[in-house]
């Protein structure tokens, strides 16, 4: 999507260690009539999908995942980062590794709010790795929902998350793709190449 | 506002220690329809006071900023929890009291994002103690930015907090105050009475 690339292009500061820091519109300071474009880009997308709920993991994927649902006019369910070992009966829960945290992590979300009724779209702003949608798929489908599709605003294609979810089967969309980072600039994939 | 009080006695779930569950609308599940009545309402309370920035602090609260901030139509900005004790320089920070987790946490800020020419409306779903209102104040202070009101969606008006910041001057506005929990009820605050 040519206007998050700009965008990425326009304000994204590439530091050390491969990190795009996009906080000045995506994920600390946050952008919504942008958020509202990437959303109405995921409805294209995912048109015919019949989605039932949009579920994504605290808490920068929220904002996407809040303005998502009000354009896909569904609600929002996200999944909590446990803070402790005490887990309470009730819920899903995923544990993954956090790279931002080096640690792991247990997702966790009430079985109370997800069934098998459920058409779902997960959303996120980031996709690295993998490993929050690794654990939001496993959440999903243990709640016996569909994963209709996975609408992320930036990959990091070159981190091989992404492409990890499509061998699978899934339906990544993904707005924007970083191959890779050169001299400090970003490299874009291009559009349908993945 | 009598939508969100309906819906609170509707579907709320008074837990034992005085704790009201709202996890099927407001801070788990979100009913985004909702938060649009409610982004509209603080946009009536505050219509005079030409906010710049909504703020708010993760991670619940980010999902009700987004929205206020589409309705307001400036940018939202959101407080981090910091998960360790290293801290980049640049960054806005308070202590505050987390009762949730039983231990300190610090909110963190970037300096970059918020300055001497905003006029903030700080809002969150929940208002308890207030330690969290507490922090954000002190940060968005510390940026130089004027607090032109705070408006909260769920208020635990016997824990204090509220009043406490309307004491020292804010204009806090509450859609929804409770004043006691009697026999698994809440009882509600009148409207204007604080």
């Amino acid at each position: 999507m040519e206007l998050l690339k700009e965008r990425i292009l326009r304000e994204g500061k590439v530091l050390s260690g491969d990190i795009v820091k996009v906080d000045g519109f995506l994920n600390h300071l946050v952008d919504v009539e942008l958020m509202k474009e990437l959303a109405r880009e995921f409805r294209r997308r995912f048109s015919d999908e019949r989605i039932t709920k949009i579920v994504t993991v605290e808490a920068s994927g929220i904002a996407l995942g809040a303005i998502c649902a009000q354009e896909f006019g569904v609600p929002m369910l996200f999944a909590k980062k446990a803070k402790s070992d005490n887990i309470e009966g009730g819920l899903l829960q995923s544990e993954i590794f956090s790279y931002t945290y080096k640690k792991k992590v247990t997702l966790i979300m009430s079985s109370q709010w997800i069934s098998d009724a459920d058409r779902v779209l997960i959303v996120d702003d980031f996709l690295a790795n993998g490993e929050a949608l690794r654990g939001l798929t496993e959440i999903v489908r243990a709640a016996g929902a569909e994963i209709a599709g996975i609408g992320i605003a930036i990959e990091k294609g070159f981190q091989g998350g992404g492409d990890k979810l499509r061998a699978v089967g899934y339906n990544v969309q993904s707005l924007a793709i970083i191959d890779g980072i050169e001299d400090g600039k970003v490299r874009f994939r291009e559009d349908g190449a993945h």
